[in-house]
């Protein structure tokens, strides 16, 4: 495997944890500890955001969340920082065979997907079809296209193979999403 | 006041909750808001990092965390982008009227930060010094210069006023805290 200085080198390979599951998260958790790891990117999970109302606290260090709410999130699950260029995404999985339906990303998403993108940054979604077992990495601008263009509420897998990049799934790290970014980067420069 | 643009524009303003303290955090979210609103930066604090042992399922869309515990933050507190640079940083207040102790910043943040850093972003952290009402930048490059060169706990203001920016009060945003990445920007370049 090449990397930006054309060199190859040996990668850290990032433990395998028996009580993790094969889900999408857990494969993109692996690949930014993976990146993380290897230095090739800083990319991380953001904390699930929630509204904490009741707090016990025992001792100084030792404080008991007893009652908390889940928040709508406002932006997006990954950000950070690859080759200078900021990054942003969201992922997500459907059991469907055919399309991938809108209503699984929040509207003010994607708002935030395309601020991002009119700020310089790349922005996309990771969308796996769990019952083929595919993973596809949409961009940002492409999925602005469909949603001007188009009145359906699912985006049909046809439009994820003509326009996204299929994720193939490795060992280490599990999805190379990285891999892709840089195939749009040396095609379509950057905004 | 002028924009990238050059340009003077007239801003939206940032509403102003009552029940809202004068915490540094609250200015740099009023500050944040800001910059979303008039479309100049996409900056978000990141959600508290906490462990969810229990959660009530009451109804499908009532859930309640009924257990849960504080998580050490393995990044910053904030971090978006700004005129397509990665801004990552973390803010801390200090009663303290001469230095800032180190031990308010977890060595993996710090690390964090030098992580930006090498990949191109822009890092640093915000401190107040409440006693004094003075609110210092000092960007991740300076931040590290000092830990190689000092064996002190703890950073002197004088160092601040000298390498770091005094960020000024304002009403709207209330710290404005980008005009200060801005003049590093036309100083020094990007790294």
């Amino acid at each position: 495997m090449k990397y930006p200085s054309g060199v190859n080198k040996t990668y850290e390979k990032v433990k395998n944890y028996s009580n993790r599951g094969m889900t999408l998260e857990s494969d993109i958790n692996n690949s930014n500890e993976f990146y993380l790891l290897n230095n090739i990117a800083v990319i991380y999970k953001k904390p699930t955001p929630i509204t904490i109302n009741k707090v016990d606290y025992k001792s100084r260090y030792d404080a008991k969340i007893t009652e908390a709410y889940f928040k709508t999130p406002s932006t997006t699950d990954y950000n950070g920082i690859y080759k200078g260029y900021y990054i942003d995404f969201e992922a997500k999985e459907t059991n469907s065979l055919t399309s991938f339906p809108l209503n699984n990303i929040h509207n003010h998403q994607i708002d935030h997907l395309k601020k991002i993108y009119n700020h310089g940054g790349i922005g996309f979604i990771i969308v796996r079809f769990n019952k083929l077992n595919e993973t596809y990495i949409l961009m940002v601008e492409d999925l602005i296209n469909f949603l001007n263009n188009e009145d359906r509420k699912s985006i049909p897998i046809d439009y994820f193979k003509k326009y996204g990049y299929l994720l193939k799934e490795n060992f280490n790290p599990r999805i190379d999403y990285l891999k892709a970014i840089d195939e749009r980067i040396c095609k379509y420069g950057k905004s």
